[in-house]
């Protein structure tokens, strides 16, 4: 166990926007909430999962919808409580601790504006490792863990306590009504006990987006490359270097969809690498080929001072480095890759492993 | 306090059908629910609205959605049994008798099916006298009464708990999550104590009902015009009888839409009628000039055997009969008018009661 203060969020926010992949919200959002919240109430306690009790009730908070959205709806920390308080009245069982549903954006410090703000602890776990668009794509719907009782709740007080008979219906009507409610609402979702937690969450996340945010951090004071730091400390592998020279996006049925064009410079000078996005990045292909395809990561950064940049931050001229990073192991089983893998998103071809060398895209060169 | 049994229900269903001005779902659904349900469980008891404590939890039940969808998905009794048990926890009090919340079609035996399986009372009230297609149309809405808690449940098993922040959200929330679900939902809504359901319902619709379809039915034993007792019971008017010669209908975000063309018999030879529904007949023009508008009732039935007609019915060459009835009073109010008159709909008129001489139309002949 540890606090968390202004150090460790400002770190986590870095870290977490980078392995949002591109999407999960606008991380500043999050961090101020966060910032604030500790302001007041002081630091926040970090749980590690070897720390919960088997039997201790552990809920996930974060925001549901599109980016482009959140970035003019800031979330609201009184959805948040209210949704616990609702929560807790359902299942007749306190919450121990809160958790981010996924490393990513907004998300992932959301839940420490909260647990800031109801004194309670937040668990260095999610669900995803990374950033996904829809609700049943995290480890705990792998593992057979029920996204109900799912509780959304909207700025106006509007609030919808669902029990669905399997997490895709949970998403299909959870994602119909944040819709409605103006296209992003505040979910209370996948209530678990420790033991749950301990065996189905990604443990450490938050760490790692802390590890990754200090690495870049400390590689601008140092005049080291951050784009190196971050490829160090996250076990990543650099795709590309390039200036966007194309964005096009959309929002449609709650999500952002688009495609970036990169074309390329210094040791990619002459190739081109088109990312595509539906919230989150989920294919690069280098001169058409595909290089990193979900559920690996594909991670774009300013290529000079390393900071993240997200799908809404992608603007023609802006020069980036893109890299991949592999994803939790549980993604690349059977279910993980029917859950979240390329065919899942509407790309027509098999999953690679971002390790393998035929998926580097150079025999096209 | 009195039974209903197997006659009741028939007659029920004949009425019901009428007043639920061509909308409200297929009665026949709700009636062989009902009547199977009584079958087994023995008669129901029917309260009047006087013998309710103040403070007994009256729950009405109903379905959600598009007639035409309802036709081929019958409502289960389950969901609505699921539905009450759900609304006994979250408000910690139990069930003291159902209601329907419209007297149209299904939903005014959905109740006595949900009263028979669960040995409740179902009260002698609904909250519109008629049917309307939207969760806020309702006297209760009118009188401050909020739609929360709702639930909605489908026939896989999916629930949800609605609190919203006035009824026209809870109207948009649960038509969309209905809409999810597949076009049709069963819905508790407007919990209400006995003294609520007194000041604010429409008392005695149920047998009104009754009345109007034991009328029918006489009419046909004892070769009485069925149209002429159907006007004496309900204190209709006649508007029209002719031949329907076009009709059109689409089903749009969860309503079912359109308009038919009645053409002149008997007295009304060589003047046209043309209705136009959303799940329920709103407006009636006679050569173009309204004469029934909403709220007032637009009922059609067969010239010759009385049967109402529903908007599902209404087929080229069908003969038919055309009456208006006065609607509630309180659906004459400014309320009333902004919340279910021609404006609401989209119908560029002013509302002119149904017994006002000009909105007979016969200026225009």
């Amino acid at each position: 166990m540890r606090y968390l203060g202004e150090r460790e969020i400002e770190d986590i926010a870095v870290g977490a926007s980078l392995l949002g992949t591109g999407g999960g919200g606008d991380p500043h959002i999050g961090k101020l909430m966060a910032l604030q919240a500790i302001e007041e109430q002081g630091p926040v306690q970090l749980l590690e999962v070897d720390e919960l009790p088997d039997d201790a009730l552990i809920v996930p908070i974060g925001m549901m919808g599109a980016p482009t959205v959140l970035f003019e709806k800031a979330p609201g920390e009184h959805e948040a409580t209210n949704a616990f308080s609702m929560m807790e009245d359902y299942l007749g069982e306190k919450v121990y601790a809160t958790m981010p549903i996924e490393i990513g954006g907004v998300n992932s410090l959301l839940p420490v504006a909260v647990a800031a703000r109801l004194g309670l602890p937040v668990v260095n776990v999610d669900g995803m490792g990374r950033a996904f668009p829809e609700l049943q794509m995290v480890t705990f719907y792998l593992d057979g863990i029920s996204a109900s009782p799912l509780i959304l709740a909207d700025e106006r007080g509007n609030t919808s306590v669902m029990n669905t008979v399997d997490n895709h219906w949970a998403e299909r009507l959870a994602r119909s009504a944040t819709i409605q409610m103006g296209g992003s609402a505040t979910v209370a979702q996948y209530p678990m006990h420790g033991k749950d937690v301990r065996r189905s969450g990604i443990a450490g996340s938050l760490g790692l987006a802390e590890d990754i945010g200090k690495a870049i951090r400390e590689a601008k004071q140092n005049n080291q490359n951050p784009v190196d730091e971050v490829i160090l400390r996250s076990g990543g592998i650099k795709l590309f270097e390039g200036k966007v020279t194309d964005i096009s996006r959309r929002t449609v049925t709650g999500f952002a969809r688009g495609t970036a064009t990169i074309e390329g410079i210094n040791a990619d000078r002459s190739h081109t690498l088109k990312l595509h996005f539906q919230n989150e990045f989920l294919l690069a292909e280098k001169n058409d080929a595909p290089v990193c395809i979900t559920p690996d990561l594909i991670c774009t950064l300013d290529a000079d001072t390393g900071t993240p940049i997200t799908t809404e931050g992608l603007r023609y001229g802006v020069r980036c480095a893109v890299i991949g990073i592999p994803c939790h192991e549980k993604w690349r089983t059977n279910k993980g890759l029917e859950t979240c893998g390329p065919g899942y998103f509407g790309y027509g071809m098999d999953y690679m492993p971002l390790e393998t060398p035929a998926a580097k895209g150079d025999k096209t060169v």
